[in-house]
């Protein structure tokens, strides 16, 4: 999860690296589906390493879709869709951080999911730990991003 | 889509068959994901032709899903579910016919999707086909609703 | 419910007449909320007599909105939020019939709710009493839709 | 807005002033209306100053919901209810903060609402504001807020 088109060029490096990176793993990318900002970062991330992805579109049909997602849920829920991005990840990732991505953060907490924060102010990293202490880590690589999550999946 | 606990044998055979029959062709099976009727029928024999199956669940988390889903995606929606059911589809087929299952034909119209119907009644036939003269097609084999498919996607 | 931009006069007149009917009654009237067909007459007839009207509108904002709406939500959830429609009615009365008509007709029976349907062709009729012999009832009046109404709820 | 089951003593007074106010200005309130925490203290307090109120439900039915609900509008999309508690809402006031609260203040900001925080921490304070620095407006009091939504919808 990430910013579309506020992201930063460090929210896009990073994102097309975890995606990479998810990738190699062998697991599935899911992301918001737009061709913009993290979300793309990351998809083309996860294709260049011969990734699967999988996009939840807020849209009713292909408007604005990243061409590196395999597979489209189109939901035609604008913003609504943030809560079945995090329901259906086994663990949130959230690359950079703006409104969209807080309140994705936000749900995958109300939803009881671990949820890692990858270049994100301290101001968000506390704020977040403040509403839940166990389920918020910040990290300050894709390395460790990886590492943490191989430790929540076991 | 087709009913879930009131599927018929003959509903279940059949999408077992069209399950099978959408992998063979390399198509993606998108189902609603739970391990009932014609849900779970067509991803069983969308596995045993070593497809990949997609479910958009109604529910939170994993409860009822069917284990032969690949990817799911989780919704928390109920039956509110069904329109992204639709909108996700290239093609919609329904085998079989009851509520849920009415409701998705329905929607697929009013999102301008083809709509092909197996193993379904006179009845609903002149019924959907009064609600869309161009957009409605009984069938009355899986081979040839996945020729029509092949017409329609061409 | 009932059509939009697809309502015949009849449906409309029917629908006025409703409306104002439902609001005579006291009752609130939740209609899909757009300036259109049935919404938009019923809605009429419930500002005409005095009643209350609450709107489950597809938009995200006042886009195509009932000004004879007093209350809105604002769903952004195009015909998604059909299901919201019904789950919110003690009673779903169809007046006409459409394809987005049908899909709420289909998805109260899914919920177990009682429809009415008023204006609706013998198919139907057929159709719908054969996914629910029980829960599915047409009537030939506005007068005898209030009366079972007050039957259903009492 | 604001917690349920996690909400303080504080938190529960404050909202309890704060429907009353809104209720005293003729204004309809607006919650997730399930009988807790915040959505409780807000419609109770609606009531006692015979305001009307509209409850947004996470649920299918009646379950848990507040008996000081007037009108309530049954999702059956558990958190993903929350977009739209937001899109309906002319402004938005979130007395306290929790997960839940958190999504709904990001999700009121990505669609261009104005926020009201009432009793939060200085940590939410100042990273709400790192997320848009011009909708987002702290107050220390219910007659602040009251203030501050009559400039806004003037």
């Amino acid at each position: 999860m990430g910013p579309g088109n506020a992201a930063t060029t460090t929210d896009k490096t990073c994102a097309y690296e975890l995606g990479s990176a998810i990738a190699q793993q062998g697991w599935v990318l899911l992301t918001g589906g737009r061709r913009e900002g993290v979300m793309e970062a990351a998809n083309q991330g996860a294709k260049a390493s011969n990734g699967l992805t999988l996009g939840i579109l807020p849209t009713a049909d292909e408007t604005g879709i990243s061409e590196a997602v395999d597979l489209a849920v189109f939901t035609d829920m604008g913003n609504g869709r943030n809560n079945l991005n995090v329901l259906s990840s086994d663990v949130v990732v959230a690359c950079g951080m703006a409104a969209g991505t807080a309140s994705e953060v936000a749900l995958a907490l109300k939803n009881g999911k671990s949820v890692i924060l990858l270049n994100s102010s301290e101001t968000a990293q506390e704020f977040f730990q403040s509403l839940n202490s166990q389920q918020v880590f910040p990290v300050d690589s894709v390395e460790n991003a990886i590492a943490l999550i191989q430790s929540l999946l076991s």
